[in-house]
């Protein structure tokens, strides 16, 4: 029996690369997106895409209204910010693109669908290289929820399993994200990374998360198969 | 200016004397509820006087969807279990009214609205003592949940402020909340324990909550105002 695992997926490259190498690892996947008021839906149709692609065993689409807080120009009406370049990306600060709590929203869902299908382990496509500044994407945000997570759990009771919160990407770089999944034939042009498409799901290009993606598929050398508007 | 706390409500004895609790220490009061696919919204109605009575700033109600998932007596088609005495509900093991990941769920979007609201702390009426074997009860979860979420959000880099857990009742007795709360003035014909209210909101008195709310009343020797059916 294949050990189960949850895969946060986003439609991006960084978790459908994750969710490839977990299904490289042997894993049964169980993929998890959310619909959080997030201002387009076009992330999740590529994340469904994804894991059929990649071979889930199942794909959940949870509701959560992260609006009702606000907070964050992805959820709210505020504009996300737009540069020319990569350089402009003011690095010190949290973007205003950041959503609070969003990844610990995120991994206790993750945590209940693991406690039920007794999974053991839990895929998110953190990263802490080109990682926007958020700050629940650092490594040692994850460790603290790992420790947390077996607490509360039935298990961190029986101790009968370990729930694991892999970070496969934590150390990679943009471009070595793309290269890791070119190479476990990831089929980037399923994914979507645009923090503002248009309705016909075209990206900006001008984005922070734009601005990343290109300069990544650029240091690689592959083709960015991502149509701008 | 009063500090801010987000203050965990279900509308039963324990979150209702948290919150009066805080109230007391001169908070604040932003009163947070879910509708998490519990098979009655009883709950929320009293969540809902419970924070106005004692004077909330605001409540929310966040819906979020576990039936998802599945797992639990209290939100998928499996029957609370019930007993005639106290002494009859087990305590070793984990009930079936457990609903995974609830907390640590619930703690998550008090995170979230702190962090927009800039509160600094979080109240929730978890108790170490008649705790219903609930592993995310214990004070080792919630210590594991506090270092987490200063480690997640903006303040765990900017170092602005410290998000405290607050778990006033953690090593009281349900005899000993029930005591404290009346000399807080709650008003408890206004809360609610049931797992199994009939549709006019009376409790069943025999599962294990109710067991646990009849005992805490009856070693106090305050009147309990609760209509059983």
């Amino acid at each position: 029996m294949p050990e189960k695992t949850i895969v946060l997926s986003s439609g991006g490259i960084d978790s459908s690369t994750a969710m490839a190498i977990a299904k490289s690892e042997g894993k049964e996947i169980y993929s998890l997106s959310f619909r959080y008021g997030q201002r387009h839906s076009i992330e999740l149709e590529a994340a469904k895409r994804v894991a059929e692609s990649i071979g889930a065993k199942a794909h959940k689409i949870i509701d959560i209204d992260l609006r009702q807080f606000g907070g964050s120009a992805l959820t709210d009406d505020i504009d996300v910010p737009k540069h020319d370049t990569i350089n402009e990306i003011e690095q010190d600060d949290i973007p205003i693109t950041y959503v609070p709590a969003r990844n610990t929203i995120f991994l206790s869902y993750a945590m209940a669908w693991a406690e039920v299908l007794k999974a053991t382990s839990i895929y998110i496509g953190v990263t802490a290289v080109d990682y926007s500044g958020y700050p629940d994407c650092r490594p040692k945000f994850i460790e603290a929820f790992e420790k947390m997570a077996n607490l509360a759990t039935k298990t961190g009771i029986t101790k009968q399993a370990i729930l694991k919160i892999e970070t496969p990407l934590i150390h990679l770089s943009k471009a070595e994200i793309i290269k890791t999944g070119n190479n476990l034939g990831v089929d980037y042009s399923m994914t979507i990374s645009c923090y503002d498409p248009d309705a016909s799901g075209r990206s900006c290009g001008r984005c922070d998360s734009c601005l990343h993606r290109i300069n990544g598929f650029k240091e690689t050398g592959i083709n960015d198969p991502t149509i701008y508007y």
